[in-house]
């Protein structure tokens, strides 16, 4: 099952195109003929570029309707005290969820997002929620083992979670999402993703370890300890075949069973030609992953937000992406991405919409 | 008619209430007891305390429907060079506001707001839409005086402008609106609005003076050059009865009238107990001369975003106000104030719907 598993996410990884540059050249040219001084949407002409870049069309379709996909999983490291928080409320805030009662619950009403709740690693039981909403069962692991120790997981689950994120790609495209949105719920889950952003962009563990759900000093040190004690752990014995640099045996070696799913989310968006919001930092790491596995999904992705944790910012500069909101928020659950796609899709609404100097006869010659 | 008119904003003056720092605080309570690690909205939350405080209730009401009212005017000072852009531009936006073609309607449909046109002091003949929405036209003068030589308009005129602003924010909240949004047009504007931050801030108008549409340094340095000689102008002999200090002989001295109906319309939304959301440098400037005539207009503004202008950040500073948004925006017309207004609406939904630890079953308790 492993191997049939595996070769959805390869396929995806195959089927990523380069982004279409004579696209997005001809929304730039577009756009300094609408009503407005040159450059003046600021950021949002960037957005739109890159928006009919990944379409491969001018102008860019509206990024509508879109898709929040909210992968959950537990975490083993949790036993060495990273956060405050027990592992049932990973269990219980995806009841939340189901009742419609979580932030990204509230947020993607506000931007009429769907919300898709997955569980690929769950440790505890979900409480039942009466006529709650459906939640995806594709657990694979009833919560990583200890990455301080051994490795997270083994390459074989690692695939299936890929695979699982990219059936979810695969199934909201299907439904006629046209964004995807990032959201993820694990308790622990800034740990794996500290790790993985310290490998794969190289910085060191106390530069891009943060306070996650809001940890106090003494805390904060035992968590950069046990990422210390992980890479090191990962280096000398990755516990399992292939380079310890291959960013698939660091997914797998230092990750999260939501971290990978999100990996297969994002590179099975790009292999269908979606825009891709990222979230917070466990997005980020998830999508240096991507990266590290296909390189051409860079362009497809946009970060909604910077989040508060310090990896974040860290991963996002080695992506070379720029956020398109800065509100300290730290909720994860895909809130930031959703906050910011109302503007995404005002920058593809503006080349759409807007008249040219010529159509509105608006004088566009100057001194 | 000066007298009756300029009692409509005195009255509005008078009217304005402090905030309810009480509900600011049942808000705060409440935040804590939701879903979510403490303070993980980020200034999410301020927002959500703010629209408290101003509607005196928690939770928050939503803040819609919302209006985004674009006060038009022209520039005598434009003959000095400040802009390439000829006065006919600003004639011809609001035919292009009124024919639905602007950035400010694009916007303004992605996020549902009524967008009302209202010209106050527009210089040249307003080209025919047939067909197009409705421009108010309450014009006071067909623009300004040049604002080095003399003053930009007389105490009487600023007086006009500034009920017409208090009219259009009364109508408004007839019509149903809960949040206003400022807008403006007026080729030239970001001169007046330099030297009115500059005056109400005390920085150096080297540092409050930007790029406007886009200028060169030769065309930058006439600007600053220009200002200069107004604020000299101003002090030596304001040319109008009153305290060279004053906030409305500073508005009339170095105002615009666009300027001096959103400093109407900023007070008379606060005196409706209305959240007024800021759009740029020109909306900050208003915002300076408001606060100065009635302090405690400050707490009911949020600033939408920040302006690539200089003095928008100085002028939000003074104020205290951090932005929304930060896109590098420099369109004005309100698109930043309309940009931001989803995510202000999302910070009071998050604190009316997500569940609380207590109501969703989620473990608040830990170690």
């Amino acid at each position: 099952m492993g191997s049939t598993a595996a070769s959805l996410f390869d396929r995806a990884v195959a089927r990523v195109r380069p982004v279409d540059r004579g696209a997005a050249a001809r929304t730039a040219e577009h756009l300094d003929r609408l009503t407005k001084p040159q450059g003046s949407l600021g950021r949002l002409e960037e957005t739109a570029i890159r928006l009919s870049a990944i379409a491969r069309m001018s102008p860019p379709p509206i990024p509508a309707p879109a898709t929040v996909a909210v992968f959950a999983g537990d975490h083993g490291v949790l036993e060495r005290g990273v956060s405050p928080w027990p592992a049932e409320v990973t269990a219980q805030m995806v009841a939340n969820f189901s009742a419609g009662g979580a932030g990204v619950n509230v947020v993607a009403a506000c931007v009429g997002a769907d919300v898709v709740v997955v569980d690929v690693g769950v440790a505890t039981a979900i409480p039942e929620v009466p006529g709650g909403s459906r939640i995806r069962d594709m657990n694979i692991r009833r919560g990583t083992a200890d990455l301080s120790g051994r490795p997270a997981m083994t390459i074989g689950e690692a695939g299936r979670a890929l695979d699982a994120g990219v059936t979810v790609a695969a199934d909201a495209a299907s439904s006629g999402a046209r964004c995807l949105l990032t959201g993820d719920m694990g308790i622990g889950n800034t740990t794996p993703s500290a790790a993985l952003i310290a490998v794969l962009t190289g910085r060191p563990v106390r530069e891009v370890t943060g306070r996650g759900t809001g940890i106090d000093d003494e805390r904060w040190e035992i968590k950069v300890a046990v990422i210390e004690e992980a890479l090191g752990r990962h280096v000398l014995d990755p516990g399992m075949p292939g380079d310890p640099g291959d960013p698939l045996t660091v997914l797998a070696s230092l990750g999260g069973l939501e971290i990978a799913a999100l990996v297969g989310f994002i590179v099975g968006g790009a292999s269908l030609g979606l825009p891709i919001v990222l979230d917070g930092v466990i997005a980020a790491a998830a999508a240096l992953v991507a990266v590290g596995i296909a390189p051409d999904v860079t362009d497809y992705l946009i970060a909604g937000h910077r989040s508060a944790e310090p990896g974040a910012t860290a991963a996002l500069d080695h992506l070379g992406l720029e956020p398109i909101l800065d509100l300290d928020l730290r909720l994860g659950e895909g809130t930031g991405a959703c906050l910011a796609l109302p503007i995404i899709q005002a920058s593809a609404r503006f080349v759409r919409d807007m008249a040219t100097f010529e159509s509105a006869g608006v004088s566009a010659d100057h001194a």
